[in-house]
């Protein structure tokens, strides 16, 4: 059984065709073009891949997908996507390749997934979580579970919002509704807007990277700030869940050693209770790929699922 | 079957004969007079149960305990009983009825098994919590997760340590080595200490509720403040786990509404994400008795389990 992997983000779409084995035998990417296009961009990466694959080979779809969505309904309505509110993406690319299973979760969710299934432990299945949590730190922040090789998804769907846990209960007000959330900290917006009105003037958030790493005082609070927030969101989900182990993926966690050292040291000075000690944390080991091998994995570990 | 269910708590032991329909078919609670007498008052309170329904006729034995333990190695090292440290309470409880089956949770997590089975939605399966969570709010504050049916409580069995959740960066060290937690906010101690740093007089958490009842500002601004850390930890469980339903017992949690009126208007207001606004948030319907129930349904539903 071959796959059709499909990655709905926020500015790109990505697909490939994974094998059983995790083999992947095509990939493809094309950015969104304006508000508008997401159905033509869906049709065009999906044309990429069944160019290299044939469609007779393809005996199932998984999908992940910028949220909010709805698992049950097949439907998703990603923010940054205006033209789809409840949009049925399931029967869409159901349409495309008929009778075959197609399964949706969203993009943390399948990053976490892929990378338990590919990441850091590809190979040796005892070496691998039986708790993990993947996040995902950008220009939002994102979370999955993955418990005892299952994606924990929720009874709606949604379970895995880590960054909308309040952090700071004193501190801003999220868009979401809430006050002090991880996202309003930890994320690439976050984090600038915070640098900017303690007199930082860069532009983005990758430009405040290279600050930091040169040593640019504002830059290395911003990201000491950051890494605060996200050490107090994943102790929390620690204490919660009993994670052994959570990998961070996006655009901010590849700052790396910037954001990692600082988010390691206030992991280490904070865990008090025993269980918490043995948490690894690490960066993804698969990049961008992540997403399209948990979106895979949907399908082709479903029966073990 | 019938079960021995057996609930070791801090200050006392409590047994139960439970049959497979919930009907308790005898109940029994012992104090614990000393640190050193953890062992006669467990001899003593299933003594209590045996006397009344024939050992021949208990075909296993669930516990709940107070933490920490470790169910796989069937140790507990309750906090307040020092003598008691990796104790083998498994061991222990399989000589009193060999050859039978035993299962051990923590109390939290049986309160919310217990609250699952034979609570709020007693006799309509289709009712029950696909995601509920399990609150004891005390001298501590601990929790436990049934998702699906199922007692979530990780791969150390320490799943549910939402009293050792930060939700205050700037509050109070906790014993635990972490800062902040729910449980320097909302335990009966915690509350106390608030209350007399600004003032207040009384003895106990007993005392300040009553004095909440009639309006003393103190008291009903130290259950406020209670009722924002718990609303915080509540709606991050909720984010994290898709809850549907948290049910909050515990000698707080009895204080009623001078409690639960406040946490239902925090998490109204900062409950910003859709599927967080169905969240349902009530007080035990089974008092003390959940725990038992839970204990027995580690055995009773083994099978679904």
């Amino acid at each position: 059984m071959t796959v059709l992997a499909v990655d709905i983000g926020g500015t790109k779409f990505a697909a490939a065709a994974v094998a059983p084995d995790g083999e992947m035998l095509a990939r493809a990417e094309v950015p969104l073009r304006g508000p508008e296009s997401a159905g033509r961009t869906l049709s065009e990466v999906v044309r990429r891949i069944t160019e290299r694959v044939a469609p007779g080979r393809l005996d199932g779809i998984g999908i992940g997908s910028a949220g909010p969505l709805d698992p049950r309904r097949g439907t998703v309505s990603p923010v940054n996507i205006p033209a789809w509110r409840d949009f049925p993406l399931v029967d869409a690319l159901g349409e495309t390749l008929p009778g075959r299973p197609v399964r949706l979760a969203g993009d943390a969710q399948c990053m976490a997934l892929g990378e338990w299934w590919r990441g850091l432990t590809d190979g040796d299945p005892a070496a691998r979580s039986r708790a993990m949590l993947g996040m995902v730190v950008s220009t939002g922040v994102g979370g999955g579970f993955v418990l005892d090789g299952v994606p924990y998804v929720g009874p709606t769907g949604n379970a895995g919002h880590i960054g909308h846990i309040t952090v700071d209960p004193g501190g801003d007000p999220c868009p979401c509704g809430g006050v002090g959330c991880v996202e309003t900290v930890a994320s690439g917006p976050g984090m600038v807007r915070w640098a900017a009105a303690n007199g930082w003037t860069g532009a983005d958030a990758r430009a405040l990277a290279a600050d930091a790493r040169v040593g640019h005082p504002t830059a290395v609070r911003a990201f000491r700030r950051a890494a605060g927030a996200l050490a107090t969101a994943v102790l929390t989900a620690s204490a919660l869940f009993d994670l052994d182990h959570v990998v961070i993926g996006g655009g901010v966690a590849a700052a790396g050693p910037i954001l990692f050292d600082p988010l390691r040291q206030a992991i280490e000075r904070d865990a008090g209770l025993g269980f918490l000690r043995r948490l690894r944390v690490d960066p993804t080991s698969l990049g961008r790929d992540a997403g399209l091998f948990g979106a895979a994995a949907l399908v082709l570990l479903q029966d073990s699922l």
